[in-house]
């Protein structure tokens, strides 16, 4: 059997202690560059890779830097700091020496305590109720995608830029810590649900707290995930969103922000 | 006239190229440590002093890695790289060598651009008809803020965790992005709006957009920000919230998240 292709994406050969290389993927290509969502995911797994590394991904903050070309790439990985139960990291990927995105992220043992998931999902049919959305693109990351639109029209002008998206991997691909870092990275643009038409844009910075441990990923398997998001601020060439990601049961797995420039 | 108590704990000592001298202040001291806005605002504060710093604050994220001891400390911050109109950089507070707290950060040009905020703030009564929060605590960084809460008990049972409180420096000083950045942990830790007994607790990482330039800072003057925030999940040892910071003329000046660890 083929490895799925975000497997191959996301491959990365160590060099100890703390480098580790890649290479990029026209599986997941985006426009001038990787999609960000598996730039993100290669980071993610050099970290979880490394044989210091304990507990499982709490916060992971990502900047990209400049774009990403086609080719190898080298990730360095840096423990900065290992306390009783956590650790935090910083991690940068790297063409030709150029720094091109930078992380910094925390791992932490999960323990038993006094829980409250205050957040809810929103009330939306079942994914199998819900047609896939017709490829927006022919080739690259899209394609690696399936998008069931329950709310938000993409290249409308909806009253707000609110959408519920059931996402899943193609082909389907049991959820680990790397493929929901890069699922956080696969909402519609926001500017897309408030204007009709395309403009540039790119993601700066996007921002995860994991808010459940492995077992509620092995729970969830290769389900599609609900994604919820809206934007808050479109301002002097920037937006953000807040997005939630839910398991099919109804777990909320992330939250997660992002930051994007767009061009006018 | 004394300096504000605010820029006395942020004051710091340049030593070319990138290294900066600073010393942890009484007036903002928390249980063990610093009050966390303080030592973001100073890590902010390095970066924006930074000779080669271009453009305003856009993205700040900051992990708090082990507590900072009373005493002196040394940021450093490192332009990792300078696109044509933004930056990044990184910066790590240590003593003694050792790193207590590490930042990534985006400085940007703002650009006049089409633009849309979604967010919209909560009606609530001025500041003037909210009377002050008797204080919290008689030593430390809380006398340091004066909160007029609207909405959410502390240290009850809440329906949620959702809070609209106006919140301003003690004395009044003029809004900056240092002050801005400290503000943005000035938030109620959740847990108190949902159990109503004290449990340690400690913030790990802070997340902040600037949505507002520096024309709008200065607008806004001394005048109390209202803070809405909310939290999403409690699980595992750890919650977060997801909060807005509202200037007095209802302008959106930040979006902020914040992961907190709490005992049991």
């Amino acid at each position: 059997m083929n490895p799925h292709p975000f497997d191959t994406a996301i491959a990365l050969t160590h060099e100890p202690p703390d480098r580790w290389r890649g290479r990029t993927s026209d599986d997941y290509w985006n426009m001038v560059s990787p999609y960000g969502g598996v730039t993100a995911g290669a980071m993610m797994q050099a970290m979880l890779d490394h044989p210091e590394r304990r507990g499982t991904p709490l916060a992971f903050t990502l900047n990209f830097l400049a774009p990403i070309n086609a080719g190898d790439y080298a990730i360095d990985t840096e423990l900065v700091r290992a306390n009783r139960n956590s650790q935090h990291w910083a991690i940068r990927l790297s063409q030709a020496g150029r720094v091109l995105a930078q992380a910094i992220a925390i791992c932490a043992l999960r323990r038993e305590t006094w829980s409250l998931v205050e957040a809810a999902p929103p009330e939306v049919p079942p994914p199998e109720q819900c047609p896939p959305a017709p490829p927006r693109k022919a080739t690259g990351f899209l394609q690696r995608y399936e998008f069931r639109i329950v709310r938000g029209t993409p290249f409308a002008v909806n009253e707000d830029s609110l959408s519920h998206v059931w996402v899943s991997d193609v082909p389907p691909r049991p959820l680990d810590f790397a493929s929901l870092t890069a699922l956080c990275d696969s909402f519609l643009p926001r500017i897309f649900l408030r204007r009709p038409d395309f403009v540039p844009i790119g993601t700066v910075s996007i921002n995860i707290y994991f808010h459940a441990g492995e077992a509620a990923l092995t729970r969830h398997g290769a389900a599609p995930v609900l994604t919820v998001a809206q934007a808050q601020a479109f301002s002097d060439g920037h937006f953000d969103h807040h997005g939630h990601v839910w398991s099919a049961d109804g777990t909320l797995l992330a939250t997660t922000q992002q930051l994007v420039w767009y061009k006018e």
